[in-house]
């Protein structure tokens, strides 16, 4: 019975590729329009299949990080970019159309993010350990999409050009006061420090996160330059020249994205100047993967374009420039899995295989969706006067003044 | 009783700068705080006073136009400046602030602009005497907001970086057909087709904008690249490589968002490029103002980037790219009101001094909008794909490759 409602769902669910899916029953049954290379996997028990037609999207990373389904050649990435092509909401059925926008409404209640929340949200993915980030980023541990200027950049060019390129964005002069909020393990700070002369402050909520990054600007002699602080970013008092974040508005949460905005505007001086990096989603309004919320980023969201602005536009900020960076980070995420996949055995000494299966279906359905599924970087350029920065986006692309760079480099 | 009334409101909507008020009964008043260079104004009835307090701004504008309310040395642009700094959304009291909610809402039925009322709307403006805008006008009848790369350029010359610089984002090849939605008087058609080698129709509900434009394919023998036609956009059947749309937008009403960016969709090809140029309000959706949407832009609107995003995102376009050019527009006005003011005797004579006093109004009002009170324009680049143009932004900062140019130039 189970094997047959399952057959009627993926009819449904699998109508793009061509996925040949063995049932617990031993029945071999092909889906979708047959375009693609050929995707294979098994089902071994009917609880299973129960749990995908109650809950496809949670269910099935379950059952793969559980291995209740197995994919031949462990091909992972053949499967999720058949997942991916066929989640596209022209795809919906009504029913699935309906509860699209309930679970937009429930947003509310699942992104209540106080300062206590947010610091449970954020050890849960950031305070594992730093070895393991070691194993897939690159050298400087940048956990953000990287700029790739060419298509053949390695992972360490691409992710120190989106340093220069953030840096290049927020006009930076040696002295300068610069709060950098979600600051990972400090690379971003360090960097700014190191080559233009500015002074930061580094916010994290990651126990983690800090202990390394103070490490690192002691061991590069950047202390007097740089702090780091374990606090939540509404904690600090202070105001600055400029503020930078990057891959941290994703852990806010829409209910309270007027909040961020309004510390931002508060924290910035008069003629300050803030550049917010975030995943984005070319599509209206939406919500989050529920695997993703319960394994890989609870309280995590992708905004979209409009309702960012939306906050924005409330706190009388000027936003100065708006880039959106498509594919890069499908890009940054297949060198990620890459490393990861190469490591593997490392991450299971550190973890269990468990763990190696779950991030590898977090890295893999990521890449994907971003290759696939309208999802894509915005950079969103914010100042309190709309002349802080200069009125054409030539300054962007010009290389950095070399008077300035010496004068930093003192 | 009205003066003393009218002294009550002026106290709260004049709260800055320093104007000297004489009032009917020849008594004279000071409002303000005392900032920036002394505004003398006079009233000379009872009955404008009356008015003003019904319906302050559109009341201004038409006592300014009929001679009811003068300024000394009919120094408008200081009394603009005082009135667009006091407008501000923190200087309202509670009662503007849910009538400008009320007005919100009712911008559904204001802008309803189906075919047929659009073309009226574009008969108010864009009818009148073509010999009008020549003597404000560049040479090349550019009726949009230019692009200063210097402080210091020519408007002939930041006009024609306008168009250059719209001409790169376009990532245009010869042979490429390209639609241009509403074309005003043809200049950015025929400077595609000229030096770019492509194939333009551009539309425009106005006929004088459509044979003054027709002409000046025929005079520039690009007749057979470029076709001028008298419809509304909604009515071309075509598809293109290439959209362009500048200054257009605003006339399109928020209830005809989605359907405009439908029609965008549709009419592009499937690797297309869009670039939507229009003026923008850096704040929450707003309303327009009565005496604009009376006198000069009947059913125009200048949208909020939230509310545009929000169409565009429902119809599944990639937004690749969003510039925010501040200031230069009202450098652009500036210019234009130099010019209206030198060749006011000629203007004159094509109307009367009471159209005189009307386009003052509106060409240093909107000046002061764009200089003190959050307008600005958005450059929307959209597309089908997310790769349709390059993955970063230099090519918009190169030089076209000089091959190409030659070849356009056969």
């Amino acid at each position: 019975m189970w094997e047959f409602l399952f057959e009627g769902f993926l009819k449904t669910a699998l109508k793009k590729g061509n996925t040949e899916i063995t049932l617990p029953s031993g029945r071999v049954r092909v889906f979708g329009d047959g375009s693609g290379d050929p995707v294979r996997l098994a089902f071994h028990d009917a609880a299973t299949l129960r749990r995908l037609l109650a809950n496809p999207e949670l269910a099935a990373g379950e059952a793969y990080v559980d291995g209740k389904m197995t994919i031949e050649n462990d091909d992972l990435r053949g499967f999720l970019a058949v997942v991916v092509a066929n989640q596209g909401v022209d795809n919906l059925t009504r029913w699935q159309r309906i509860l699209s926008r309930l679970r937009v409404l429930i947003r509310a209640v699942r992104q209540y993010n106080p300062v206590g929340k947010a610091r449970a949200n954020v050890a849960h993915h950031y305070d594992l350990s730093g070895a393991l980030y070691d194993l897939f980023l690159d050298r400087d541990k940048q956990y953000s999409c990287a700029y790739f200027r060419h298509p053949d950049d390695t992972l360490e060019q691409a992710q120190a050009q989106k340093k220069a390129h953030i840096a290049q964005k927020l006009c930076l002069k040696p002295g300068m006061r610069v709060l950098d909020i979600g600051c990972g393990w400090g690379g971003m700070a360090l960097a700014l420090a190191r080559d233009y002369g500015v002074h930061v402050l580094g916010v994290t909520l990651s126990e983690e996160q800090h202990k390394i990054a103070s490490a690192r600007a002691q061991a590069e002699g950047l202390q007097d330059r740089v702090e780091f602080r374990l606090t939540d970013y509404r904690e600090v008092e202070e105001t600055f020249d400029r503020i930078v974040s990057v891959g941290m508005f994703e852990h806010v949460g829409v209910p309270h994205y007027a909040e961020y905005f309004a510390h931002v505007r508060d924290k910035l001086t008069e003629d300050g100047v803030a550049l917010i990096h975030t995943i984005g989603r070319a599509t209206p309004p939406s919500f989050t993967s529920p695997w993703i919320a319960k394994y890989i980023f609870p309280g995590g969201y992708v905004p979209a374009m409009s309702e960012t602005l939306k906050a924005i536009e409330k706190q009388s900020l000027w936003t100065t420039d708006i880039e959106i960076w498509r594919l890069h980070y499908a890009e940054t995420l297949r060198h990620w899995h890459d490393r990861f996949t190469a490591n593997r055995d490392r991450v299971k000494a550190l973890y269990d295989e468990r763990f190696c299966r779950m991030w590898a279906w977090y890295l893999v359905g990521a890449e994907m969706t971003f290759r696939h599924n309208r999802q894509c970087v915005f950079q969103f350029q914010l100042a309190r006067r709309q002349d802080a920065v200069p009125l054409t986006r030539d300054y962007i692309y010009r290389e950095p003044d070399s008077a300035e760079m010496s004068h930093a480099a003192e």
